[in-house]
């Protein structure tokens, strides 16, 4: 690839970048939540088939994948839960094969009114988009498409097979990523644009996720010495967990790849909910139990230990020691993955192509820095042997109120992007129709 | 009133009691939770239309009642908060007038897997009937109408107004007994079958409610030591409240009515709701919290007091201290009420009458004895001039699981009713139609 092909491929993603904003606009529209991301698959098979693109899209079914490892276990159906997966077929298989991965649920937006403006209405401000799911991960679903674009305004597809796949459930299970391998997907390499700061993430966390549900003992409150408040029950496990969460971050167990993380274990008290009036002693509360742990540690060990915390925490209480909380995994149960760890030919070639393509985009190196959160890389790492780059735009407040992402950033995130493929797959001329 | 005439109240009691029991039964079928009382409210207007009573049914509107002493502040309006009151005119007015009042709203259920049966499918086992509401205070409008109707079995009516009134929001606000007064019913006495074990209450507590809702600082997990766990920092403020309770249960402050009783003011923490998603760190947390009061005490002053221990809980973290809880009042706003100290003539009689009509129906002099909990007799008794006495049946669980009313003891409390009413409002014969 020469020089001025490679600024012809710049400039083109410059002169789409106005109807990438728009499309990002577009589906930061859709509340895709868990359980409600259908219209928004729909949306981008459309936008894919409209490109010429074979597009492939199912219902993800949990019976044929809960036996696979990486499956984490879920209480709701599926019925809402479509992957989409677009490609064009190549002529040459001249290069080698990329999957370009990204999610589109996003996490729920929470109390309207702690927004600046509705989550679900996106808007340009000061050179940043705003809105619920603008960085996590709608952006990076941008850049990918908008990536392959670019190469087709040039009139070039990949020489090689690029699988386009916006999944489901990245924010809860990561089932969405894992039916793609279920359904026989698979690559050289993959890359995932998710929004952490242009930075290759070296490696990510597991994460666990927990339901604590303690029961009490009801009655009108003029009997209150007759009941156990379930709420208040619930308070001692908690705090015997952040005990835990501290020995798990001393720096003994803590793998090199986290070295100058300030505090890489997250523990996190999600969501509670407890009691049915003002005036009746609880007789149930339920809290969900976030957890991470390093690459390589044991997820059935991890979820012993946890087990034992709570109930040592109930020990505690004459009351909970008889009647112990009922611990529910659904959700999350995540390995850790380290890229880092990958020193296989591939995922180095992968690397420092993207590093190089980093590099002419922005004029600087490309960073590395593990993440204390969870992606869907580690099922193309840990269990495809496929190396796994995730790098994406700026972002700030994911999961939070106003969060937003910043636009110059997607744009270079999509030329790097653009290079990549270019670089990775090799070019072909699209056939004229 | 000859001893034989006594008897046969009594046997006209006996006699219905199968009826009695089948129509507690139907009405322990209705779901009449805040905000679903009109079914059970139409079937007791019809109830009584078709025993021969004038009827009132109106929608309670809170802002004809928000400047009357008593009232409590709603969030939610009023649309399904109907009144019933019924009553038979009297020819004579030679007697005494008597307001029968008890309330159709219930307290919810909470999971119906906690109950050994479904708690609106009422149901009969070893001299108790089973269900929500069956207790609290379904019996009791049993023992007020088929007291009226006992009287009616042998041909009388009372000598003087006697009003049913079938009231809403007793478990929240009192508002619909509060909607009585306003709508103009008054009378010498009131009399509440309240599920308190055949024992008169000498006073009860005034209670109040406040929400507590903190904010956080919302973030993805990942970032966690940027975000404040809006669930955690709820703790420290309960934990204040709790202190609170203590002192205020010191024995210095507490009214002769409540000697000898072992917890007077209950606080409870009722209601707990707070995040979003297991992997965002919860930026609300909100908390519903109930406490008491002394008769004779000033719930301005307790809700000051209680704000103050709020604040002084958040001032132990920087962050609530600059972001302080925000508190408010909806729900009860209820004084304290003791029967005990109103030595007018009328309350005494009432007392002495009621008594003599218990020795004779079970054979053992009436006890006496404070609730810590609030009923609408203060609304009567503070308001209105009117003692009110409140005297139910035996029941268990009443706001819990599996509540139960013993029925021979809402036989004993009818027969109770029917010769007091009989004493208190003298009788009349019913004119033939």
């Amino acid at each position: 690839m020469d020089s001025n092909f490679r600024q012809a491929i710049l400039r083109a993603v410059d002169s789409e970048f106005d109807e990438q904003t728009n499309f990002l606009k577009e589906l930061c529209r859709f509340p895709s939540v868990r359980g409600q991301e259908q219209a928004i698959q729909h949306f981008l098979a459309d936008a894919l088939r409209s490109r010429g693109y074979e597009t492939d899209v199912w219902q993800i079914d949990a019976h044929e994948l809960e036996h696979m490892p990486g499956f984490s276990p879920v209480l709701e159906p599926y019925a809402e839960a479509l992957n989409v997966v677009g490609k064009k077929p190549t002529r040459t298989q001249m290069g080698r094969s990329l999957i370009l991965n990204g999610h589109v649920d996003v996490v729920p937006a929470g109390p309207a009114f702690m927004w600046r403006n509705p989550p679900f209405e996106p808007y340009c401000e000061g050179g940043w988009m705003y809105g619920r799911g603008a960085g996590d991960m709608k952006a990076g679903l941008t850049c990918n498409l908008f990536a392959l674009d670019a190469l087709a305004a040039l009139g070039f597809q990949p020489a090689a097979d690029c699988f386009l796949q916006f999944v489901v459930e990245e924010e809860c299970t990561g089932n969405g990523a894992l039916a793609c391998l279920q359904r026989g997907y698979t690559a050289d390499a993959a890359l995932i644009p998710e929004p952490f700061g242009e930075t290759l993430v070296s490696a990510q966390v597991g994460v666990l996720w927990l339901q604590v549900r303690v029961k009490g003992v009801p009655s009108h409150i003029a009997h209150a010495s007759a009941g156990i408040n379930a709420i208040e029950a619930a308070m001692p496990l908690i705090s015997a967990l952040r005990a835990l969460e501290a020995r798990w971050n001393d720096d003994a167990r803590r793998p090199k790849e986290f070295d100058g993380v300030d505090h890489p274990l997250n523990l996190n008290i999600g969501r509670i909910e407890g009691g049915d009036w003002p005036s009746s002693v609880p007789a149930w509360s339920t809290f969900d139990v976030r957890m991470a742990i390093y690459p390589g540690e044991d997820l059935d060990a991890a979820e012993r230990e946890l087990r034992a915390c709570i109930a040592a925490g109930a020990a505690g209480s004459d009351y909970l020691r008889e009647n112990a909380p009922e611990i529910v995994c659904h959700g999350f149960r995540a390995e850790g993955y380290s890229l880092e760890r990958d020193t296989s030919e591939p995922a180095t070639n992968a690397r420092e192509l993207l590093a190089a393509m980093h590099q002419i985009v922005s004029g600087s190196p490309m960073t590395h820095a593990p993440i204390t959160a969870t992606t869907d890389a580690r099922f193309f790492g840990l269990y495809a042997d496929i190396p796994a780059l995730v790098y994406g735009p700026v972002a700030e407040r994911i999961h939070g109120y106003d969060e937003r992402v910043l636009l110059a950033s997607v744009k270079r995130v999509t030329q790097s992007i653009a290079l990549f493929i270019a670089g990775w797959c090799g070019l072909e001329p699209i056939k004229k129709a």
